[in-house]
């Protein structure tokens, strides 16, 4: 005998560009470029185990409904668009009680002074996730992926462990490179929507400043800086995640050719590659509940 | 004031091929393609806090023990040599107390009767996932991934609630595409480690005659009885999981050329797609502990 | 001043699944999955220097004339389709004198005795480029794309040139791995366009034979080999073009940890790779003409 | 009988950062951080013919001489840094008669007044392929790659033939968005190698500006105005090709909702694309000659 689990469905990778005219700085159009996911829980036992899909909202109306709510709410916070989605699914369906909504937004900054004229920003992503569980309540969560930084000295690693598969020599000074990717819970969601950006600025920021000022020893002790940067400068975030993989730069060998290398050459190499992943919460964190879910 | 929470770190993605020279049926060459990610927990804090590196066993001796293992242990099953080197890094480093191994196998078949020729399998890829805890003990999830089936009829798809954002029609005959991710947890390390092999060919191909063989209502519908038929075909097995996109099959509307589409031409669209996640279990199933962590 | 040259324009990736409902194998439907880019030549300087469209057949038209092709032509070969979609444009657009049309297939296995059900097959995609020609008349080139193939042994590279940059040890033995491109141009259109089929059923299983049979000092042998063969299994052919990547599997150094590696345990490497083009004729090849534009 | 035409071969993406320490501006470091491919042709034919690689320099070796060439050769130009090691091969290799050098050169920029951190740039590459023929003399092309921009009005699409397959309405107002991959000849390498700094920046800004100043009617008239402006900003220049996916923004119908969609709401597409390409040279340009091979 079987039983059914933890379950969700939902539309993945709605492309949305929402274009607000005239409302930017100068008059320029505004654009929110997003990608959004929604998935839904509830009392889905029936369609899995007869095919009964009287309370399955149709992916296709998920979709639907993040186009027309893009229309009726602007172009507003994407933390701020997904709640409002979130609370819509789980309101208006009576057998869905939990939705996540997933959104990454894409940067584009006005070419010169022309208002409508644009070049896509930076290879980072803004990212939220937002849960709304009819029960256990409301989180969000903001962040950033794909911002690929690097130190070109200041970083060391040495005094690891030598078991008889270590070959590794140690280092005083190395390449730091790594392609960042943050999440930031919020200690609950923020009364004007319009401070949504501003904590993406400051704790991109804090994370960008951290990283650049400090000298580094192992990326952990990076990490951790980071988050703690990062919840100092965004008193409304509570807890940090980061995945940074270590984009290795390898030294290039150059004595067989009579050269010296003196920290000029190095090959960038694609895989392996080192991985960290770390949690920082601030003491009085609330509880995560559902929100890394 | 902050607090350092959950952390792992580890070597990602190493790209290893075993070659057994003649092991294979009729004395062909025998090939492990596997693409190896380690990740450590334990006593960590202190490379966190101040860059102390001493109980960082380093990411570059992870890859080469994994290279290592695999002149030893030869070319066995993935969960096999996942389990081998996880429990090598817990119980040889005194600060590590959590391992987690994860591999991804690509197939390669003979070509004709040559003994050392092959070509690339099809796209589907083996999967394994290994936690190996000091004090919670052992788990072992086995796997599927980039399986893509179709069924070019068989499926239909009415009787959702239609609210004022549902447009799409119903239907009585659409095809059901889907690329699979599949899942499954073993109750407990096989005791021959042959039998992963087995339990891998039986659990895919009862996930393939139940997809070829069901006439669907959803995609839900699909997603449970594979689950229940896998953990039929597989008893070593008391959970599985998926992750199933539903890859969009349009029929393209020809009346304005004045042309029938009985069902004979679609546009396959990328993005987005639906999306449906599932979990079930055996009535019996022991606790999942840290298995899918 | 300045002149405009050569130019074309088109509609890229249309994605087109036709099925011929149980003009399969005992029955069992048939599929075409196509990946379809069609590019238009002719008299288009107006649009360029004026932005006038009046010879400009939209793009999106390209698209739904594929579409409408398909259901009129029903499941044929790849090659024959674009064929006709090629002569269509051109005979039908007065402006346009010259197109060319592009097709990959992807492969789908029948799952068992299912009439309906499907799983996408092996990696390699089947390609055609036509070219149609209002002067210089009509080309057609088939080809297989993707095909991953490796000799375990059998392979030495050695005898090269040893400059002061050069530190490679020669090999009397290696792995031998690449992922084939390859194309081939056929001596005119087939008459039957069934034989289609045959011709890419024969060159790639000549090219697979010879890759499989082959004791390799080089990959260009390889390329070289191969080229003739197919040229040889499929004199409907005149020429052959390979690209190949040598995808590289470094013998890992098992020395530090007081282990042989007897050419078993490998590092397969991303990047940098070799890689190989080249192209083989027949002797009495008919001129290229426009072929390879 | 069969006989071998054009081939070659080379080591392709070698990835290689080159750091000059401390002779950025202000004291920062530079930064080189480029994927190069190079690729060599001449008396290759028996190799092919019977494996004998007398004449094959090492693909390791082409690897190990760019990055030997990098520390000799300092943070220079990509342009530059191809030429020489473009003939470097040429004239040290006698039976290499040609070599054909390509680099992708990827941007960071400083982080504040870091002097060793940087943030990976916008997601444009620049791009150069340089040719040495030992009989046919130098070329040398520069460009940029996956620099996306978008006008989100002053485009309009109308006037294009209606034939049998067009549904497309015509259009006074649509986003007009592409990935552009712009490639520029020089009319002869120049004299001074700092100077293709400033040839990149006034091509990539006559580029902007002209997409950001236009009102268009066709991607094809942006295309010519984009190129002209080109090589009206720098004479330096004879030729540029261009490569512009339509990327598709198409207004979301919100109709059913009881919505307007006032050019707000747009879904954006991924497949099909439309695709232009097209090429303009000055009137006096010098013969192409082996430059786009």
């Amino acid at each position: 005998m079987v039983k059914l689990g933890f379950n969700r469905y939902g539309k993945a990778e709605v492309r949305l560009v929402h274009v607000s005219r005239g409302t930017g700085p100068d008059g320029a159009d505004a654009i929110r470029d997003w990608n959004i996911s929604s998935s839904l829980s509830g009392e889905l036992a029936a369609v899995h185990l007869s095919g009964d899909n009287s309370n399955v909202l149709a992916t296709d109306s998920q979709k639907n409904t993040a186009y027309a709510f893009a229309q009726k709410l602007g172009g507003i916070e994407p933390e701020a668009f997904a709640l409002a989605l979130a609370e819509h699914f789980v309101t208006s369906q009576e057998a869905i009680t939990r939705a996540r909504l997933q959104i990454e937004e894409y940067a584009w900054n006005q070419l010169g002074a022309q208002p409508h004229s644009f070049a896509r920003g930076g290879q980072q992503t803004r990212t939220t996730t937002v849960i709304y569980d009819q029960e256990q309540g409301v989180s969000v969560v903001g962040g950033v992926a794909d911002l690929i930084v690097m130190n070109t000295t200041n970083s060391e690693f040495w005094g690891f462990p030598r078991d008889e598969y270590t070959t590794l020599p140690e280092t005083k000074d190395r390449i730091l490179a790594t392609q960042v990717t943050a999440s930031w819970r919020f200690r609950e969601p923020l009364a004007d929507a319009a401070d949504y950006a501003q904590v993406y600025d400051a704790a991109t920021s804090a994370l960008l400043t951290t990283f650049a000022g400090t000298y580094s020893y192992s990326l952990q002790q990076m990490l951790y800086l980071m988050s703690e940067q990062i919840l100092k400068a965004a008193p409304q975030l509570c807890e940090v995640r980061f995945v940074l993989p270590n984009k290795h730069h390898f030294l290039v060998d150059l004595e067989p050719f009579g050269l010296e290398n003196d920290n000029e050459v190095y090959f960038a190499a694609d895989r392996p590659y080192g991985l960290i992943e770390g949690q920082v919460s601030a003491d009085d964190a609330p509880p995560e509940g559902l929100a890394w879910t």
